[in-house]
C-alpha cells in the first residue's frame, strides 16, 4: 500500500500574467508540494481559471474544503475576480482580499488586491504580497525595497506602510530591444560579461541622457570591433540596469534597502548597488511571495 | 501613335533595408518618373538586386547604357556589392563609389559608401549621401546635421567635411517599444497631441534618467485615469526625442542645426528644437538623397 501525498493545510498561489504558480502548504508554513504551469493570466477566459487551477493543485484536495490565497493578474479586472486597488499610503499588510467565484466546493479561494498610486499614476499586483511577506519578517523596515523584473518596482516603506513606489520599465525594455530590434543580431540570448555590465552600469548612472546613442553602439562596435554578443548582453542589461538607478537614486542613496525577486536577477542588482556602496538586504521573490500569501491567510482567519 | 516616356539621362537610387525607391533623372536634375517596391536589402539574396532593379526600372531603358547611382544598405555587407566605408574625418562629398556586378548591358551601377567612426564606433549608409546633398546647396555650412529617422543621426559638418557624427536609436525604440511591449494597449497607431508631446519633450530634456518610470506611467495612466491613445502615442514620441535632444545638447545650443528628412518627422524635430529657442534649417530627405546622388555622378564623370 503506497502512501498518499499528505494533504496541505492550505494552498498559496502565485498568478501573473503568464504563469501560474501553487504551494500545497503545511500547518506550520512548511511547502509540501509544488506545481506550476502556462495557465497565466493573459490566456484565460474568466470561466477558465478555476479548471487551471484544478489541473495543478488539483492532487491536493481531499473531502474538506481548502483554503487557497492568490496574488497577481488574478485579482485584475481581466481576472479570475476583480480585487480592486488598495491606495498609497496604506499598511504593507495584505488586506482586503476578496473571494473568488470558485463553484468546486473543495476550494475557498481568496485573492489579494494589488495597489495604486494616483500620482504620479501607478501601480502593483503581485509585488504588494512580496513586500507583505518580507515585512513579516522585518517588521521594523524603514527604507526601500526594489523588485527587479519586468517592470521594476522601487516601493517607500516605513512604519509598517507603502507610502509610494514607481515602476521603471526594465526588464521589458531588455526583452523588447534585445529581441525586436537591429540589437537582435547582436545581443546574444545568453552569456555574460561582468566588467561590460559595470561599465554599462556606471556609464547610464553618470550618463542617462546617453541611452540611446549607447544602444547603437552595441550594434557599430559589433559590426566594426566584432563586440562579442554577451558582452552585448550585459551592456544592455547594464545600460537599463543604470538608468533604473539613475532615476532611483534618491531612494537608495540614503537609506536601506531591501532586493526582492529571482536570485539571478537580485544578484545583478545586488552587484550595481554595491559598486555604488550599497550593501542590500536580499530576500528570494518565491520565498516572499509564500510569506506574503501566508500573512493574507492569517489576516483572513482573523476577520472570518 | 502614343509618345514614349522620356528616357532619363540617368537613375538615381535610394536602396535600404526595407524599401528600394528609384527616379529617373533628366539631364538638367529634373525628376522624369518615380517608381518604388518593397525589395529591401534586407530581403534580397546578391543575385536578386539586379531583376528587383530592373523590375522597377526597366521601363525607363532604351538601347543604350544608363548609368544608376545608388546608395543606402545596398552597399553593405549583405548587399549587391559592399562598398567599404570611408573613415571619419573624410570630406562629405560621395567619394568612392563602387560598381556593382551588374549583366544587363542597359545599366552601369555604381554605389555610395557608407560612412564608419572609430570612437566611438558608428556607421551610416545612406545619410552620407543626403549630407551631401545638403553641401551641394550649400557649400558653406559650418554646424550640425540631423538627420531623424529609425536610427537618428546627429552629424557635425566644418569645411566641407564630415568631422564626426553619434547615433541615437530613436525611431526604433518608439516602434519596438510601441508595438512590442505592455505599451502596445496604450500607444494609439496614429494621432497626436501637441501638448503632450512637447511637455515630454521638456521632461526627458530635465531629467533624461526618468525614462523607463515614465514609460510605465503611460500604462498606469491609462489604466488609472483612462490616457487617451493619441495622448500616449505623443508623448512616447516626446520621451525618445526629448532624450536624444538631451544627449545632443552640446551640438544643438550653440551652432547652426540642419535637419534632413521625411517632411512629418522633421516637423516633429523642428517644433522640439523651436521650444529650446533653436531655428533649425530643414530639407526633404528625397530631395537631397537625389541631390547627393547628382553629386556623386559628377565625381563619377570627372574621373571616368
Amino acid at each position: 500500500m503506497i502512501a498518499s501525498a499528505p494533504k496541505p493545510d492550505w494552498i498559496a498561489v502565485d498568478w501573473g500574467t503568464t504563469r501560474l504558480r501553487a504551494w500545497a502548504m503545511g500547518a506550520a508554513g512548511n511547502v509540501l508540494g509544488h506545481a506550476e504551469s502556462n495557465d497565466g493570466m493573459g490566456k484565460l477566459d474568466k470561466e477558465a481559471f478555476e479548471a487551471a487551477l484544478l489541473r495543478i493543485a488539483g492532487d491536493w484536495l481531499g473531502k474538506g474544503a481548502v483554503g487557497v490565497v492568490a496574488c497577481g493578474m488574478v485579482g485584475s479586472r481581466q481576472g479570475w475576480v476583480e480585487a480592486p486597488y488598495r491606495s498609497t499610503p496604506c499598511p504593507a499588510c495584505p488586506t482586503g482580499a476578496v473571494m473568488a467565484p470558485a463553484r468546486d466546493p473543495r476550494i475557498s479561494v481568496h485573492v489579494i488586491p494589488g495597489i495604486k498610486q494616483s500620482s504620479p499614476a501607478d501601480v502593483m499586483r503581485g509585488e504588494e504580497t512580496q513586500i507583505a511577506g518580507y515585512l513579516a519578517g522585518n517588521p521594523e523596515f524603514d527604507g526601500v525595497i526594489c523588485l527587479p523584473g519586468t517592470h521594476s518596482k522601487w516601493v517607500r516603506v516605513k512604519a509598517g506602510e507603502i507610502t509610494g513606489f514607481r515602476t521603471a520599465m526594465t526588464g521589458e525594455m531588455f526583452e523588447t530591444l534585445g529581441r525586436h530590434s537591429v540589437l537582435r543580431h547582436t545581443v546574444g540570448e545568453s552569456g555574460w560579461d561582468s566588467s561590460a555590465f559595470e561599465e554599462a552600469i556606471s556609464n547610464s548612472l553618470a550618463h542617462p541622457e546617453k541611452l540611446a546613442v549607447a544602444l547603437f553602439s552595441l550594434r557599430a562596435e559589433a559590426l566594426l570591433q566584432g563586440l562579442a554578443k554577451e558582452a552585448a548582453r550585459a551592456r544592455l542589461s547594464g545600460l537599463l540596469v543604470g538608468l533604473e538607478l539613475a532615476d532611483a537614486r534618491d531612494l537608495w542613496l540614503s537609506r536601506p534597502v531591501a532586493l526582492i525577486g529571482a536570485p539571478a536577477l537580485t544578484l545583478i542588482y545586488s552587484d550595481a548597488l554595491s559598486a555604488q556602496g550599497v550593501a542590500p538586504a536580499v530576500a528570494d521573490g518565491a520565498t516572499m511571495t509564500r510569506a506574503g500569501l501566508a500573512a493574507a491567510r492569517a489576516l483572513l482567519r482573523e476577520t472570518t
